[in-house]
């Protein structure tokens, strides 16, 4: 029950075992084409697709190495472990971060970022990190801040690693520009490979001021799959076939049936959660859908919790970053998650806090079992 | 038959039916190290080793991002596609190539190398591909530069992508500093991963001057890997397994026993296509054992030919590149490669000369079968 890698499926992992190809031959681009098509119908955008052989870190950098260019200002609103690595590359890069910063759990009001974009001139992107996996924070708001960037001639850029397949996310309709995901997390695909949306304007900008990078090039990318739905370097190709996989998977589920499917799980987690006396990390409508995190009660030990959970009922559970180590743990409720890997999680919490003298103060299964049930 | 991705042994497909682990967990750390040790064992050196989830490409840049800054003096020949974009990139990064070019198919006599540093103060690293795969040259006397560096205070980097597995490349031994190479290539495994080596006088210039970059900063991977033996960024964990059965599969052949079958083969087509009627396009002493370029005859058209051949007999050879292109072909002979494959290809090659109306000269295949039977 990590936020990533998360379980992958059979069929998926089966999909590996397809026989190893050339990536310059039919065989491949029809590969690749639908890969693409199906990528577009699960990021609900008709932008152009690329995928590139990395993990989400590198699709991280692609949008900046790709966008950003000495002394851009450029807005992100910063509340936790990867929102601030995001800001530091983009400083690194010779950016000009304007960070709006708010305490873990919790987002900035939206209002703070309109005033930003109103004290500032010339800003060149706006980027936010859709859902904080360090905290289980989501920007609810995040529909909203597409127009505003539009009407300040500002690049929208979302960086949707840990959410996107999970919760809400119609690019075209919250007008993103540049937004990306990895395969491992709410997608339920091997890590590896990592989708990323470029809209047309976007696009026009890149091509015409190229990064110095090779890989990371995102020019290449679009001119080898214009020209013959290709990549420029060799692809992962056994990863393209299990991500094929994970999309059909997707498709036949369908991205609503889905999306409600998390919505549910998570909503039985927090419930059941704050039935056993929990209290979640993320301030109320900021919750995660994805990543549920709590904090600790009194008396409960960070380490023995999480050994004993893992040994003795053999769930895995994810501790808190930086600042937030020992004091927060974190369940990934993402890509296969059904009310099954919740009783059993709640069940595994329920019995773990009895085994260490902190048992729970309410019957948080039933109550999950509840909302499960609907 | 291609330059990679190379035929996978199915004991490394099946690695990757290995269910997703944790990459912040002891499974993935026992993996790493294993992969690791096996990868020194394999790059004969006792130094760092680092694996990238990138194509090929995302090592040589890692190479060049993590050692090159601004107005540094940096000594490449220069052959063909790969050694010409290795350059460029360096350049695209500042520093300042200085080129020794020479023909496709030749390489420069070392004594413009040992010039260039006589010429040029303060050269910061001498770069090297060591297989040309666009031409099917080697580098033979790469085994005399790693002095030649020492003597000057310079780095040795050698891109040995398409080669290393397959020849000799004791990185001690020969010193050098960095050296990288992909996994679709001589080590039979699928694409996506990048193993790089790095000598300590080039871990510690990293450390004290890392990049901009985050995927690719090896600062970042010698401290997850010094301090817990795990990569800074999500890994791709299903071919990270398929490496390491590849590496158990070099192990168990042995690493001089696999250079002597890559040497076997090469001899066997390089005398067979000779017999047939071809002219290997690599001049006589750097011809690769991996690559193995020749040039159409007249009246052979490339496309016709490799049509003919992949859709007939089932064989995929690989055309030229960009000023090579319908000029030449080149056959991959590399990994799992064996009597049977050279056999299997020289015979389709032969038979489909007869079809095309430029029958052979000789009977290369008993040609080749006397020195496969050595």
């Amino acid at each position: 029950m990590l936020p990533g890698p998360t379980n992958v499926p059979n069929r998926v992992i089966n999909a590996m075992l397809t026989p190893m190809i050339n990536h310059r031959s039919d065989d491949f681009r029809k590969l690749y084409k639908d890969i693409v098509s199906k990528t577009q119908t699960v990021f609900e955008t008709s932008n152009d697709i690329v995928v590139l052989t990395t993990s989400g870190t590198g699709a991280v950098e692609a949008s900046v190495v790709n966008l950003i260019k000495k002394d851009d200002n450029v807005i992100i609103p910063v509340n936790g472990e990867f929102s601030t690595r995001l800001a530091d590359l983009i400083d690194n890069y010779g950016g000009k971060t304007i960070r709006i910063n708010s305490p873990y759990g919790q987002n900035p009001p939206i209002e703070k970022i309109e005033e930003a974009f109103e004290n500032n001139s010339r800003i060149k992107a706006l980027y936010v990190v859709y859902n904080e996996t360090s905290t289980g924070t989501t920007l609810r708001y995040l529909s909203k801040l597409g127009d505003i960037c539009k009407s300040h001639g500002a690049f929208f850029v979302v960086d949707a690693v840990s959410i996107l397949g999970g919760d809400e996310l119609p690019v075209d309709k919250w007008n993103v520009d540049i937004c990306f995901t990895a395969t491992q997390k709410a997608l339920a695909a091997p890590p590896g490979i990592a989708p990323i949306s470029i809209s047309k304007e976007a696009k026009k900008y890149m091509i015409e001021n190229p990064p110095p990078s090779q890989y990371l090039n995102l020019k290449r990318y679009f001119k080898y799959y214009n020209e013959n739905y290709e990549t420029p370097f060799t692809p992962a190709i056994s990863l393209f076939y299990a991500y094929q996989e994970a999309l059909n998977i997707i498709i036949e589920e369908g991205l609503e049936n889905r999306i409600k499917r998390h919505t549910r799980c998570a909503n039985a987690f927090y419930s059941g959660l704050e039935a056993l006396g929990y209290t979640p990390f993320a301030e109320p409508g900021s919750r995660s859908n994805v990543v549920i995190a709590v904090k600790y009660l009194t008396g409960i030990d960070d380490k023995k919790f999480r050994e004993l959970i893992s040994t003795k009922f053999k769930v895995l559970l994810a501790g808190g970053f930086g600042e937030l180590k020992g004091k927060v743990f974190r369940v990934g409720s993402m890509g296969e998650v059904s009310s099954y890997h919740v009783m059993r999680t709640l069940s595994a919490i329920s019995s773990s806090m009895s085994i260490l003298g902190v048992p729970p103060i309410k019957d948080g299964l039933s109550v999950a079992n509840d909302i499960l049930s609907k």
